[in-house]
């Protein structure tokens, strides 16, 4: 540890080890009675041995991980910042602001969410033509040859030209892009509840993810294109939201208003949709999407963005499939492939990816084994599926019915269909909507956008209630079984997922048994050396800063600082000589510009940063770049009641106050990860045994029914 | 005052005046420079004489109404409480509760989400059954008259039952239940925002509602049923969240665990989108209007509880239909009003309804007389307008489209397009579907929700881009000349409406800008006389509750205690004799129900609990009843950032802290009233003239673009 000026207030670890233990011991109202009123009875000795229990299972630290599973490769997470950092740099810049400012900041918001509809409109044409045109000229090489006698011959084309395909798509996603493999939803999802991972949103996964998803769908593997487009989606709105990618110094000055990350969260929610409304040509159903299954935070006002966006999607589109129809697109539109009800079938490619998921630890090699065993024995089946389909069903059936029983999508449906079918009036088509509206309810438990998609599809409103029904049954019946397909991808995954609900256990607990340490704190006026050796051996993002004498009577918690500006500070060097106010407005040094946060997935890092002695020997004021209005509870709330305020308003970190004035001012800080449930159960395991615990029914989420 | 014993320390005003001023004087950081960092340059005299100014032009109470205009009567209202209350008592009753008691809330929910759907059903079947019964009568009558050539004693049977209904209805919202008249909607919207008045949703008002509804409706006036089946189904989801009538002795003890607004809340926004669901048989239109246009708070939980319930209105609407096909229901279904299109011609209701609130101030006769006026001019045009319409456009036009051109509710359109049409190939039927869904979107400015509900009603997908297009340029340039007709109602009634976006001013001010005084605190353990003078003499509902020496080394907050707590406690009489902790433990004198939260608009008052002499010299402990972990913000946050946090959670109370720990535990308390721009610009009047007000292009609501 660099020698430190101790005249300046000892700013390290406040209350080490006291700062959460004692918490706990001193006050402990919330998982016991207050000790005042204690009126003696006999579970005393039992609450006694209990807390003493609970004391003993405390681990030190927080063991949830800081990495996740994107895409097919690990990488490390980081939170985004929603909260309006209120210090001295940024409310200069507020006051500087004008009425221009404003017209410009909701022109841009608007011109954005068009550029947004119209590139996913542009992507999902793209991705539609490319698939259709592969896939399109395979089949009919294949068909040609069948006709011609040549069976031998058409299934080695068709294996072929699958096995390369799918080696394409697998080779781009694991050694190019590996963010880009698998749907993306659940990537999306866990971006859009605060949660940020590198790569998810670059250039390099978006061309990866159009390539890969064209010859991934073309190669007749089972996957549709409704998870690529929506991240495709997403990715269009975080490029542009950020000001295009600097990495390929493809950046627009003018975006410069949306250095943010809740300008940012707002845009990806509408490009989310704009993905479904591609796929599907569904623009309601998109927005419903977005706002059922993606998004964490929702306001109206979004509502109608959203809406915009997804509109424009449509409008594009049309206009796009209006001028294929005068021939110019190759094989696109001319319907071999069996129409877009087969790209509801995302169900499986999930399926698959948690197949990649448990696969994924063993290496790349094993990733194109895998790969290459898949599209063969899809490639097989395929080939001979229609054999067996058309030589059972097809004398009792509409005729009309029989050519595309091969390639539906709505495969189950329709078994189903034709098991009941014989006893029944009703057309197979009907049975396969309703199948795969069961399916789509059952995996993804959505249920009003589902409903608006199949909908927008089929284009027949009479179905609506049964559709009701059929989604209403199956998301009931799938909930009690487990979680929904994307919640638990983005479990498996990894990412640290704030639910809406609480825990029936949050309630017992208080935030101060919860909070883990040692907590790191800064001067007012901090030391170089020490800050550098603080950012260097921890990996916190935010530091409480705390005035202490002689520059107050007693230790003050001044706010809150971020690890992204102390670096951008530091990096400056716009040091003063000793431990003093400083004369000159530091904030004067820096444009709120400075300050601006990158794009998704891009940091500072503190070991870029070059020091020479004298430096670290110097201090900084940090007053004019802390936030002095962090969001505080007192450490009596209980972790339910805080845990609403952290997930409503969309935090990163809360600061824990104590609640005697006569204490450390500050008691520790509260993230998303000591939020989740294996962290707290990791510091409690005795609340795995109590009837707190999250009733289960089956593997989980009985709490789905419950809030 | 009553005499009061010092020796338990000051409990009265903290910080008198002081408490409000003192922290804008001395720490006044928001506003303006921090003073150490006042660094001398030229404006500073400026910023001094703005701050004189600032301080001149403060008031010392607030200013904002605590009445409103409920129906066509002023009512106080109150806030509601969403937060979770951590007392003791409450705490322990969560330990009590088991696995059964969960599953019995579980099961409760989703039966409450049930019978409101069958409930709401019956109602607008009821409404309908009685609408077309008594019209359809009425039309007979007159048509057969007209036929037999009597056309001076048609006009005459026409008026006087259109006035017969008129005076009905009128009579029946004015003398029986004035919270009735009117749709509705802005009070359902204004309850969901968290704002109570009493008898919005009683039994009585629902029997009034629905019985006027059918007589206004019958009546030819141009009102629609969609806004009364709104309040119909908010009523009923409110009657059964909080268990029953118990004014009329119909209560069900077994609704207990409802008692509190946060699951009324949930139930009320089901209601709402039953109540839609109802009036157009459109169930994924309810769920989409509920969620944008009447609720401020959503989870996808609520979402698919919603979906619920408008498909149990679907189902039984289908079954009620079903049962009238046999002639059972009179004249239902036989067609005779022109189709469901009409209702949605609630544009005109809320014309009428504006018209009733300015005339309202005048008392009840002029209610009845302009009711009056307004019978016999409908009358009057009714029985004119087919002769003009039909002797017109009808040689141009297809016949098909002649006969209920009277009557149809998207006149507006029809008229655009037989103002288009003669140079068109379109027919009249899709501009009138279009005019309806410019005109919805125009004054209602719901986007996603008059999409779906118009798909819904029509059963044409394939105008959808042209339905989107229509909402989209309506709303654009709409919301550039004003806000949505239901936030105007809501403002004009005086609703205290916490909007989702923050005025551009409220980032440059504190919170300690806006706090007013004097604040009224409790010691611990608090003098009966003096608790029951404090309620007695101010209209606050939460009291903060300050520990000080003897009972703690220096003043703390020890929580917040809430009005009708103190009332439950005043009346049980529970009292100990002197300014001591006491050695039992109160909390055991009562059950959780004695503190569940009674149902809508109704309250304790402490003027019908009498005391004598003796007990206002006693004394309370007020520990166990007290909130233990308020929400609370620094005085120096800006009130940008309080309002998102007052806002997102759903408060009714935040607390505001002083920045030292030197200072009195506590500021002041900010409410719902605060964050009005009405109450901030009446604080801070110099606002009017700087740029950071809200910027106007025409009568409002530019900021709608802007969030």
């Amino acid at each position: 540890m660099a020698p430190r000026d101790q005249s300046c207030g000892d700013g390290g670890e406040v209350d080490p080890e006291g700062g959460i233990e004692a918490p706990l011991l001193s006050s402990g109202s919330s998982f016991f009675q207050d000790p005042a009123h204690e009126d003696g009875d006999g579970d005393e000795e039992a609450r006694r041995r209990r807390r003493r229990f609970l004391l003993a299972g405390r681990s030190q630290s927080n063991t949830t991980s800081q990495v996740a599973l994107v895409g097919v490769g690990v990488c490390p997470i980081e939170s985004l910042d929603y909260e309006l950092i209120e210090n001295e740099v940024f409310k200069q810049d507020w006051r500087a602001r004008g009425r221009g400012h404003i017209l410009r900041y909701v022109a841009l918001k608007w011109a954005l969410c068009f550029l947004v509809g119209v590139l996913s409109a542009a992507a999902g044409f793209v991705a539609n033509l490319g698939v259709e045109n592969v896939a399109g000229a395979k089949f009919v090489v294949t068909s040609n040859l069948m006709l011609a006698g040549r069976y031998g011959t058409a299934f080695a084309v068709f294996l072929v030209s699958n096995f390369a395909l799918t080696m394409l798509a697998t080779v781009l996603t694991v050694y190019v892009a590996p963010a880009a493999a698998g749907s993306g939803i659940p990537e999306v999802k866990a971006y859009l509840n605060g949660v940020d991972a590198p790569d998810i949103f670059s250039l390099k996964t978006l061309v990866v993810k159009i390539v890969g998803c064209i010859a991934a769908v073309s190669s007749s593997l089972h996957v549709g294109k409704a998870g690529p487009l929506v991240h495709t989606g997403a990715c269009i709105a975080s490029i542009l939201g950020q000001g295009g990618s600097s990495k390929y110094h493809l950046t627009c000055k003018w975006l410069r208003y949306f250095k943010n990350d809740r300008d940012r969260r707002d845009l990806v929610t509408c490009g989310a949709g704009a993905g479904i409304a591609a796929a599907f040509r569904a623009p309601v159903g998109g927005v419903l999407f977005a706002l059922e299954a993606v998004s964490s935070w929702w306001r109206s006002a979004l509502l109608w963005r959203a809406f915009f966006t997804t509109a424009m999607v449509a409008v594009v589109l049309r206009a796009l499939i209006d001028f294929c129809k005068s021939d110019k697109c190759g094989l696109f539109g001319k319907g071999v492939l069996g129409g877009v009800l087969g790209s509801l079938h995302n169900f499986f490619l999930d399926k698959v990816l948690r197949l990649y998921n448990f696969i994924n630890e063993k290496g790349q090699k094993y990733k194109l084994l895998l790969a290459a065993v898949v599209t063969i024995c899809t490639s097989c089946c395929l080939f001979g599926l229609p054999w067996i389909a058309s030589c059972k069903p097809c004398p009792s059936d509409t005729e009309e019915a029989c050519p595309s029983i091969g390639r539906s999508g709505a495969t189950y449906g329709r078994l189903v269909g034709m098991l009941i079918g014989s006893q029944s009036t009703l057309d197979h088509g009907l049975f396969a909507v309703l199948g795969s509206a069961a399916l789509l309810g059952g995996s993804m438990r959505m249920t009003v956008s589902v409903c608006v998609v199949i909908l927008e599809l089929t284009n027949n409103l009479l179905m609506l209630p049964l559709v009701m029904l059929v989604l209403l049954i199956s998301k009931t019946v799938a909930d009690a079984f487990n979680a929904n397909i994307y919640d638990l991808l983005v479990k498996l995954k990894g990412f640290p997922y704030l639910e809406g609900h609480v825990e029936p256990y949050m309630r017992q607990l208080s935030v101060s048994d919860v909070v883990t340490g040692p907590l790191q704190a800064f001067n007012g006026i901090e030391k170089v050396g020490h800050i550098v050796h603080v950012l260097r051996t921890t990996g916190h993002n935010g530091f409480p800063v705390v005035d202490e004498p002689p520059f107050s009577d007693s230790p003050v918690l001044f706010g809150l600082v971020l690890r992204a500006h102390l670096l951008v500070l530091l990096r400056k060097k716009d040091f003063i000589p000793n431990c003093s106010a400083s004369a000159l407005d530091a904030s004067k040094q820096f444009l709120p510009h400075d300050f601006a946060k990158p794009g998704s997935g891009k940091h500072d890092r503190i070991e870029e940063i070059q020091f020479s002695a004298e430096e670290l020997e110097m201090f900084v004021d940090l007053h004019p770049f802390t936030n002095t209005s962090p969001y505080t509870v007192v450490e009596t709330m209980s972790l339910a009641k805080a845990h609403v305020l952290f997930r409503e308003v969309g935090l990163r970190h809360l600061l824990v106050l104590p609640k005697s004035s006569k204490r450390a001012p500050v008691v520790g800080i509260l993230t998303r990860h000591d939020f989740m449930p294996e962290h707290i159960l990791g510091l409690h395991p005795f609340l795995f045994k109590t009837r707190w615990k999250k009733v289960r029914f089956g593997k989980s989420a009985f709490t789905n029914l419950v809030f």
